[in-house]
């Protein structure tokens, strides 16, 4: 039966309420934030958890593939349905219960993580996982790319918090790995390898989050250093110390210089309103490089740790300033926040990756993303979270221009082979994809790829959860962008 | 081939510097804590990986059970030989390197927890789990198990640190899942898969794993109840009231009574040193429910903290002494440390369950426990993680007495049975092993069970890795328990 019959018959059995073939709709859910786009036959929004048993009986049958779907906004394509089938849109899948006594969530899959935090926040309490793209992201995406964030450096990433899932198998059973328990030690853990398995090993309908006591409050430290490594190595002092900061960002000069020259072109209003150490860099001095660091808990200690972090800072930075109130810490996070967009000045394209290496390889990272610079003559500027190893290096360049396009390319898999060679991984906390597919076999080795293929294969053996993720390669530098705007575009 | 042969072959590769055949050192190893013995035909002591490479080629090449073993604390025969073959002994594998900056660890299998937990500590560090074995027990057994323990109300359990693992696939293949990463998106998560799968999945020869800073100061609370239920509800409170104590110990009446018994008979001299409202109960006021409530943290944290608990437990509590000076606090805990070997008063064998319900389900739970003592005229003294949910209810009895045996047998049965009922777990900290197999089947449901095994049939095809766990029940109470001292018995 081909795809058409086979969209047919779904269609009668779950009606066109359940599912539309409308191409509007189908191309909404062709792409992620990758913006590469590849039309599925029907997307679904299922009214239930019999529909979606339903739609895996029925692609295991027709040997359909089928992509659940929360925001889209993945950047690795995981979410693009690239061998067209189906998409289980979960977006509406949206029922939030807070449990304050146990400090956890049941939220189903479409949950959006900035409405569960601040449901949480509604007990004093907080869940976590801050990627940036929390005010769209949903639970179920989060969970299937193991996303992190700037927190993670105190807090932990994604997997952390997840108490139980359930869901379907790749073969339409209805399964349940864990309960609203906090301790489990019965069979094979098969929730953790749900989590991070960009839903090709099953599909989340309900899942059982951690909460934690909220921080009463937070304090945030803006250094200004004259060097990407003396940044860094104030970083390294700073958990040397014994001290645990709750986000500890690094923006390269590189990124910074961008991000003045946006606010010049784009924000002049903003530049008034910025601390006098960042003004007087604006207007002709060197470029710094920046360390961002927040320290968070009760009142008391909060005040206890920016003491001992401004202590710390003052010896190796030339600039510092912090602030304690939330409108003057806001204002000292703007650098972070306006540095994505910025980007954008240095060239169209932007190959975003988020590779880990061992913290202590953190300076040498640098040093080879300053080498790849210069080799390419590509800008490649780079921020990260500087107390989890987990750098964001973006190779930015003219995608009109096939040159700068194959040194790009040609950039990206030297950096990918050096990430492994410092014993780094390829992805931190995006996920692999379709966009990082091309280095797995530079991060694991051939029986480690054997064994996770297998478990695939026996898992689903008509492969038809998210087929050709993580395995088959595309080239994020081989197919136009989509030229669409997003809800998280500015 | 027959087994003989093949230990003939294993001798030949790696001589009898790492082979043994002695009978004394078999029956060493024959059995764990649960002290049901069955013999292997090889003790292997490996030098190195590559006769770990070895022993599991010539295990498929031959189909001989191979099974990994520590220190032997596991309570639930799943370090037991059940199949014959080998055991790889992996207690001499002690290697350690602490890296404060990071704040990682690097242990071989064998590396004892409280080992571990001591040369933290040197970088003021430390490594939460903590089993009562925490003294005995291995970092690959604690890891094989995911074990739990006391702290994990606040600080989790063996999965939540541990970063990264290396060893053998049952193939034999050398496999690394994770580096000394902060955080890590790529690829199916091995690791976790690994994490509590009892030996059965893979062969540990390495961890990486997370510490924390050592909190500097921790306080304890006794509080005495006149009821089980009012201790549990008070435990309740607690929580509500937003505190997370690191330890939150639940003693029922019947572990309080026969620890009164054994200390009057064992350890008279111990009486005068408690504190006067324990001793004004064991001089024939009716016998308490007790909570044992620590919190930990910077000291001036914790005199906040303990305040807050003593205001919260004092509302509820018909007795409450509470301590911040390490010698009086290690005297608040003799109770807890008494209690286990204290049961043996009860009878001569002792079924020993570490189930985990819903934290809302914990009164439920001691209800039944009730009403099962009721039935069977046995004891059932239960303690537990009462901030967890997970409680060590034991069924004690004269397994001279066929009567008692088989109650004991059918209480265990409809134990399970009820904490399934009640949205729990057969085991929360000490995994299935043999003991608990009996029971997976009330726990997983059919497509649950068939997922699990067929990711155990895929990676380890030849069955040789630890067969017979978690699937082949044996019956706990259907064997003579091994009359032997273990280093743990007082």
């Amino acid at each position: 039966m081909n795809l058409n019959s086979a969209t047919g018959e779904l269609l009668v059995e779950l009606g066109n309420q359940q599912v539309s073939t409308d191409p509007g709709e189908l191309y909404r859910v062709s792409m992620d934030n990758l913006r590469y786009s590849r039309l599925p036959a029907a997307r679904i929004f299922p009214d239930n958890e019999e529909s979606v048993a339903k739609v895996i009986q029925l692609a295991n049958k027709h040997r359909i593939a089928v992509t659940a779907r929360g925001a889209g906004s993945a950047t690795t394509g995981a979410a693009t349905p690239v061998a067209g089938g189906w998409v289980l849109d979960f977006s509406g899948w949206k029922q939030l219960h807070i449990d304050p006594i146990a400090r956890m969530a049941y939220a189903q899959p479409g949950v959006v993580l900035g409405d569960l935090d601040a449901a949480a926040g509604r007990h004093a309490l907080t869940y976590p996982p801050d990627p940036g793209s929390k005010a769209y992201a949903t639970v179920a995406g989060t969970i299937a790319t193991n996303a992190g964030g700037m927190r993670g450096a105190k807090y932990g990433v994604t997997r952390d918090y997840v108490v139980a899932l359930e869901g379907f198998l790749p073969t339409g059973e209805f399964v349940r790995w864990g309960g609203n328990l906090k301790k489990f030690s019965s069979g094979y853990n098969l929730r953790d390898l749900w989590i991070g398995s960009e839903g090709t090993l099953g599909i989340i309908t309900g899942a059982i989050l951690k909460l934690i006591p909220k921080p009463d409050a937070q304090a945030t430290c803006l250094a200004l250093f004259e060097t990407d490594k003396a940044a860094l190595e104030c970083a390294q002092q700073i958990l040397l110390d014994g001290q645990t900061p709750s986000a500890m960002e690094f923006l390269d000069a590189q990124t910074v210089e961008c991000t003045f020259k946006f606010w010049e072109t784009r924000e002049p209003g903003l530049i008034n309103s910025l601390p006098d150490c960042l003004r007087r860099r604006m207007g002709g001095q060197p470029v710094p490089s920046v360390l961002l660091v927040e320290v968070d808990g009760r009142s008391n200690e909060v005040k206890e740790q920016l003491a001992a972090l401004v202590d710390c800072i003052g010896k190796s930075s030339r600039d510092l300033v912090s602030a304690i109130d939330k409108e003057t810490v806001e204002i000292l996070w703007k650098l972070r926040r306006s540095c994505s967009q910025a980007m954008f000045q240095l060239g169209n394209r932007k190959l975003n990756e988020d590779v880990v290496v061992p913290f202590e390889s953190q300076l040498a990272l640098m040093e080879f993303v300053a080498e790849l610079k210069q080799e390419t003559g590509l800008p490649t500027p780079t921020f990260g979270h500087a107390a989890d190893g987990n750098f964001h290096v973006h190779i930015m360049y003219d995608d009109n221009d096939p040159r700068q396009t194959r040194k790009a390319s040609e950039a990206i898999d030297k950096l990918m082979a050096k990430v492994v060679d410092l014993g780094g991984a390829i992805s931190g906390e995006h996920g692999i994809g379709l966009a990082k597919a091309p280095f797995v076999g530079y991060q694991f080795s051939e029986p480690e790829i054997a064994a996770m293929r297998s478990i695939k294969k026996t898992l689903d053996p008509n492969n038809v959860l998210n087929p050709d993720k993580l395995w088959h390669p595309c080239e994020p530098w081989g197919f136009p962008r989509e030229n669409v705007r997003m809800p998280w575009d500015h």
